[in-house]
């Protein structure tokens, strides 16, 4: 529900939504993998099986598509959620990952084309890094704050999900439904630089989608002409995205209402 | 996926799709539905529950939002094909539900706002209408052969999906995708009359919107302009809609490519 909603809710600047496509990756794609993932997240809510091998099998489940790795960060966000049931729950179960999961994570890397830094010795293209892994003895979580300088995902898993909170918090301020989804996306658009915007764009660029957002909620320029900016740049927020849908699920847990 | 695919693809003239909601249904609660009806779908798939259960429990499933009843006719639809697999495995679902069935389609039916014809005994507002079908000994399939004449879903229970498989022809024919979906849907609107339409809005406005489809398939008027048409005046063809969806799960259980 929380994938769904995320992908529905509209206009979100640079990124799919009802209302928009990249040229490869569809707005059905998003909703097929929500769809796709329905079997693998119940398991997670059972709470019996460990992080790595449901994050392996929801990626493996969902990729099936061609339009890419439409959620890959945001199962790196849900699974510990939804096993753990909440932030609190999802810490302890960070914390807790061990060798088997970092290995199932770099399973799943394999599956997909996620780009990495090429000169991270961890690269899941390395065929060294799972090698490494074994002889550090590197859990899930360690992979994780190794990660954590350069991708906000990660990041969620050593500072408690703090972004994730934030935005939660943000979509209740916002009242309910796709308006308060996309408020609260442009809120933290304006206020943290995305990360995969910088992966691939630079921090410049990604400095400067936080600018624009910043001037769209000020009103200086509309939601619409952010949105065409960014998508007339192919600058998608990728990462902000994975983390909302993150905060939906919190949300939605905590009584946040999806109707408006 | 299939009620993905058919609420997503647009323009589909007069019903909610990715660019249209109703004042108080919205596109996100057929995707909603879409998303709760899965875990009833796949017990479905294991074909070891009775129709009129299952059916009882996708619309309790699916109805916990404020939208309406937004697949009721679709899961009379889904459910005897995913049980039965395909379209011949449905015929002999459908000819072989019970009593139980029966009844279980009318505790269904009593969770929802479905209309019907106030003059019909079996009209789920009819306090007797349960002893009716007990003292008539009438099965699921004998309801269905009841409401044929006037409900075009009920019909595809009694006639051997033909429409279902109209539609599944239709959309392989027109190539991929939510292109083709639409041009099955123009097709459908432009040779049947809707019965929800008829039951709404009376025979002749059905007959109209049959007329008005012809001419957007021979291109004298735009999707758009009939959509604008149906939306206008409130008319939306719900009937189809919710075969065309049966089509699509057949014509993927067949190959049909939803990706484009």
């Amino acid at each position: 529900m929380a994938m769904m909603l995320e992908v529905t809710a509209y206009p979100k600047p640079g990124n799919v939504d009802r209302c928009h496509d990249y040229p490869s990756t569809h707005f059905e794609h998003f909703l097929a993998s929500a769809i796709l993932a329905g079997p693998v997240l119940r398991r997670a809510q059972e709470g019996r099986e460990p992080v790595g091998k449901l994050f392996r099998e929801a990626i493996s489940a969902t990729n099936i598509h061609t339009g890419g790795n439409t959620h890959f960060g945001a199962f790196l966000l849900l699974i510990p959620l939804v096993i753990g049931g909440d932030i609190e729950g999802a810490k302890k179960v960070v914390s807790a990952t061990t060798i088997e999961d970092a290995l199932d994570f770099y399973d799943a890397f394999g599956l997909t084309k996620v780009r990495m830094l090429e000169s991270d010795p961890l690269d899941v293209r390395n065929p060294e890094a799972k090698r490494i892994i074994r002889e550090k003895g590197l859990t899930l979580h360690a992979i994780m704050e190794h990660s954590a300088a350069r991708d906000m995902v990660a990041r969620e898993w050593v500072n408690g999900f703090a972004l994730t909170r934030k935005g939660a918090e943000l979509l209740k301020l916002h009242g309910s439904g796709r308006k308060a989804i996309v408020a609260t996306f442009l809120d933290m658009l304006a206020s943290e630089p995305d990360t995969f915007v910088i992966k691939e764009h630079g921090k410049y660029i990604a400095m400067e989608v936080m600018s624009l957002a910043q001037e769209a909620k000020a009103g200086r320029i509309s939601l619409e002409m952010l949105d065409q900016r960014l998508v007339s740049k192919g600058i998608n927020p990728g990462s902000l995205a994975d983390i909302l849908i993150a905060s939906i699920y919190v949300a939605l847990g905590e009584g946040w209402e999806w109707e408006f």
